[in-house]
């Protein structure tokens, strides 16, 4: 499944990765067209026309629209292509900004307690993740090995999904400080992504730092980057911030996106996550990433967290959809599902965005 | 301060920046030297001599000695040329090494609690940083703002520094699980690091993901990268595990190091932190950091954490060192210090790494 405008880094067997333009199920070899920064689609990777800037991305699209329609270039059937990581991954920032999934994590973890950490509602919680470790969509998922609990290792036994909406940066900010108003200046589009998540690693190590071997063995994301341009028929207020928000937070341009995802196990809908329940928008967590005057270099790349609706078919990972493992899912095939299995595939979609898949290898 | 074996980037006014050995107070260009891999040296950073491993490594190491001893080649002075960041970060993770840290700061934040979390003694706990934003010693550092707590955001009201010892990747590991035993095939040197810490922005955001907008403003590394043969003999063994370790982190080559940073503000001494207590090593932190397959790569930097000793005047952060404020230092010139003021200059040093310095600009 391809995105209807976007933009990929492939290669057919022997020649050299370079960038194209999803269209249909064919791809237009960008670095044969005539094209202004044709030279950029030489490349393999997205990031010399990343820092080109909102002008030239759109006058690219629309230079590229028009030589589809006007001049009917020779394309590639996508088929024989094999796609690759569409960009250099810079810094990786995971937030956390589903309101339902936060909410389900503090009510497993932390019956007891309060779901919500007292800061989670003035700000968007994020954390750095490993930025050498994003994959493209396809690549075998080797199960991790660590530490699960005082002197006990090995395979995590409790190997999940996260189903989240990444945002792919374009134009650097040397001195930080994006304003919300801003958002468009410097992300260049959207990408699917799933970040796999050992539970049993994670809730080890967590206190006191966060989450980091549990995390960081491996990130995927869709092949395609679909340009901002094309998803501006989405865009939505987020939810009512409740308390108000920040001056820097606060914003007129609301960033706010009716995705919806669909989440499949071994072919099993799974869950279909809504997006525009999230309760901090893509622009917030730029504004609040770079408030402190954190720069932004070309290539980084910023996730959603978990995506998690309000209902019990809407949830973003197999923690929430089982409740820690208690109620396994049942799939199609009559097996049933906690965590993930070896040979397992998951496959995260979206009409808009294509698609990102993985399958677990022991 | 030069140490005695470095490599480093460098540049006079209006040249390009390349690669220098220190040698004294002068600087030797290496890439107009007859050494086999001159071409490395032409870079504006050390990742292509990096990516070479250890035989190429140890081989240059000689052949430049061998060159300054009996051919004399023209040195440049080093106060004649600006140092530029040594290489390209890839990734940057930083651990919670110190035993002496990692229990004060429990101390200060959980007075009623344990001071150190359950899984401390039995797994070196870290977390990736802002890759982006290292810089090299001498970038002013500027103030940063943020939420401060519920509805308050400005300055940072606590900013502090974290003396800290930063291992160099240079040969990559495309799956991960390095042994300890291999920890120097992989590493090729050390620097300085100061991880710049904003207390108040940290504090009010850190539960439950960790640290984030308090740390990811900046953190300066020394300009020369000292090649892990010339710190060969002060290898030391670190302080008996307890519990026992579990096999990836044991291993019969031990990588403490018997290192002494000097922490001066303002030209005062006010630390004096030694690195030999470290409770884990760096090659125990590379094990951890890739033993769930996250693979490795050149230019991967990671950093000891808060280097404390057992002594009130060894403590690597001002948190500590002035018991979360409670106790201001008074410095040589009478003033008085809590945390750190605009114009206040930071110079963390070793005699085997030269030094990192900064300076605060509002």
């Amino acid at each position: 499944m391809i995105p209807s405008l976007a933009y990929g880094v492939f290669s057919r067997p022997g020649e050299r990765p370079r960038v194209g333009a999803a269209a249909g199920d064919h791809i237009a070899d960008l670095s044969t067209l005539p094209l202004e920064h044709a030279a950029d689609f030489a490349e393999p990777s997205l990031n010399a026309f990343l820092a080109r800037g909102r002008q030239a991305w759109d006058d690219t699209h629309a230079e590229i629209d028009d030589l589809l329609t006007r001049t009917r270039p020779t394309l590639i059937p996508a088929a024989q292509v094999s796609m690759h990581l569409p960009f250099e991954v810079a810094d990786y920032v995971d937030f956390y900004s589903s309101e339902h999934h936060a909410t389900n994590v503090g009510r497993i973890f932390r019956p007891d307690g309060e779901a919500l950490s007292p800061n989670w509602r003035h700000l968007p919680i994020g954390y750095h993740g490993r930025a050498g470790t994003v994959v493209v969509s396809g690549t075998p998922i080797r199960r991790p090995h660590g530490q699960l609990g005082p002197g006990e290792f090995g395979p995590s036994q409790r190997l999940d999904i996260e189903a989240e909406v990444g945002f792919v940066v374009g134009t650097p900010a040397p001195e930080g400080r994006v304003a919300t108003a801003d958002f468009a200046e410097h992300v260049f589009g959207v990408v699917l992504v799933n970040d796999w998540s050992a539970r049993d690693i994670q809730r080890w190590e967590t206190v006191p730092l966060g989450p980091f071997l549990g995390k960081s063995f491996a990130t995927s994301i869709s092949p395609w980057v679909v340009p901002l341009a094309a998803l501006e028929h989405l865009r939505v207020a987020p939810p009512p911030a409740d308390p108000p928000l920040l001056p820097y937070l606060s914003g007129s341009e609301p960033w706010g996106l009716d995705l919806e995802l669909t989440v499949r196990l071994n072919g099993t809908v799974i869950s279909r996550p809504p997006f525009r329940h999230m309760y901090w928008t893509a622009a917030q967590q730029l504004a609040h990433l770079t408030v402190n005057g954190a720069s932004l270099r070309t290539g980084d790349l910023f996730a959603s967290g978990t995506v998690s609706g309000p209902e019990p078919d809407q949830l973003g990972c197999l923690l929430e959809l089982t409740w820690n493992g208690e109620h396994p899912l049942t799939l199609d095939d009559g097996t049933q599902r906690a965590f993930l299995a070896d040979g397992d595939e998951v496959v995260i979609s979206a009409a808009e965005l294509g698609e990102v898949s993985g399958r677990i290898v022991g």
